[in-house]
């Protein structure tokens, strides 16, 4: 067994792949990357320098259109790009028309589908997909098993916790009309959702707002307010060493 | 690399497969396929005409049977079936025993067990699990992550949304009578499950009955009523324009 | 297509394997396993006797060191062992580092992280994720796509019900104190956790303690008894005959 590798493939200096790797047509590596067994990299695909990419992670992905979706389109997509010092874990699958910054860390088994950006240094946690049309800021933490519905906007700091599940249909896929109101979620600079919270489609987290864990979502949060129940009503103010500016963190 | 294609194995006219897949023996895969890198068909495997198979993705499989599991029975299962014009998505695993008809969307990572038939034009989301000895029916939508139990039922035009639990053992593990008792969920034609809602063993949700977001569905789901709450209660009627005799969909 | 096999890893009498695998240096395996198709296999994991392995498997991983992960630190493991008569399924992700006793069976999607024990005779479901620093008993049941966060406890005969999800920071990403606090959660011999089910940080179930599906669990769970709710309250005395020593189960 050795690699199969497009004439037209460029792999930078001192990168390595292991077994049964396809590198396609156009692909470009950058140097000092470590790419895992079976890795399938489609065409195009952009990848920077000293990338780690782990066993059977298949990147640059097309989409699936189906029958019935109610949003995915075909459409021209640009190429995969992932940034240099990424973590691709094992059996990850990133869509053609993502735009994966630097440093970000997409652990196993998770996805991130087309037309998404997500941030420097952000983690995507095991299991979590991203769906179509997300826009993830920068160091956030989308632990796993969340899952983060199309349309959505997560800004930077954002913590999501694991098991968190978010919604964008309020029509539950019924009428003609729903077309027209798709809407994920928003969470603003710092907002955080606690383990196994649900969030309604088109909710707002302010600022540093905290959902409790196993809240039910229906109403906007307010910037530095924790929300708990089913339905979630404001509860107490976040505490003062738990607002994003006093934790004095710098972007690395 | 090249694949490994058994001499007892048949593809059909114009199909076309990637590096590094394994076709075992008496696998049939009709005319203008597109499989991709490292599929895994196992023996006697039947693929209609013009389906898509993308990386990684497992067809075939046997079941595991583990000392101690439940409902696990050692079996002579027929060979998996997948209708024409399906698309099955990365990382899929499709096992022994399934019967999945034409214009199914198996989207990346989901499972589907053996002893299950799923409809015409079912949509069966990103990492949904459909267990053991399921009925799933024509164009259903089981969204992402959502989790359907072994011995349930879906009649047609059902929709599941992100993150649904449901389950079928009152005994949680404990008693020999448990054994007698398994029962899944029986969602009825045009049932809707709203996201992350959990339904307990043996509820029946009737005819374009609606169980609210986040729910806790402890008694069976009248026919044309939204259900809400922990535990979930009637609310109030479905609206008539999200009915499903007044969406005008016709089959496709 | 073949198989790259170091010259320096054993294969047991009887061992068979698909194509397409890597058995990396020092690798240990033991007879009549059964290995799939493009099974990884890293560096100085052992494996013992009659093992099946399903096709995808990823067996003996290195971590991936977020730039901002809490919990995740550099460290030199001992190699992966898994035990005789367990089965691992297909796309299954054990990591270097976890030691997985006898009969064990790891379903379909399922990843056990490093630091990890597994006792003999345990179910690891379809898609759950065992985070690292966890100890799981024998004989225990973890159903689909259960979620055991980092730091967390099972001991013998645990069942955790599909959906179920932990967690382990009650501080939610903020506050360097956080860092002495995590903590996930405890389940005495027997615990049993229901369907969708939440428990926040620090929790422990007592021996045969019972959590209803879909309770939000804020405080401890006292033996025997079932606690049920958002957040969850006693509700009453697990029946006799679901008692564990009610059951009549001898180890095998």
């Amino acid at each position: 067994m050795t690699s199969a590798i497009d004439h037209s493939a460029v792999l930078g200096e001192g990168t390595t792949h292991g077994e049964g790797c396809v590198f396609g047509a156009g692909v470009r590596v950058g140097k000092g990357c470590r790419i895992g067994h079976h890795v399938v990299i489609h065409p195009d695909t952009v990848v920077g320098d000293n990338v780690r990419v782990d066993d059977h992670a298949v990147l640059g992905k097309l989409p699936m259109k189906a029958a019935n979706s109610a949003t995915t389109r075909e459409q021209q997509l640009p190429p995969l790009a992932v940034g240099e010092l990424s973590i691709v874990g094992t059996g990850v699958v990133l869509y053609r028309g993502a735009s994966i910054d630097a440093k970000v860390l997409m652990a196993d088994l998770c996805t991130v589908r087309e037309n998404v950006t997500i941030g420097r240094g952000t983690i995507v946690g095991r299991g979590v997909t991203v769906e179509n049309f997300c826009t993830v800021g920068r160091y956030c933490k989308l632990e796993s098993e969340c899952y983060i519905t199309a349309y959505s906007t997560l800004e930077d700091r954002v913590f999501v916790a694991p098991g968190v599940v978010t919604s964008n249909d309020n029509f539950v896929g019924r009428t003609a009309e729903r077309f027209k109101h798709f809407k994920g979620v928003t969470v603003r600079r710092g907002g955080r959702i606690g383990a196994g919270a649900i969030l309604l489609p088109g909710i707002t987290v302010g600022e540093d707002g905290l959902v409790a864990a196993g809240s039910l979502v229906t109403r906007d949060v307010p910037p530095r307010t924790i929300v708990r129940g089913a339905p979630a009503r404001p509860w107490r103010e976040v505490p003062p060493e738990q607002l994003l500016e006093n934790q004095g963190w710098v972007d690395a």
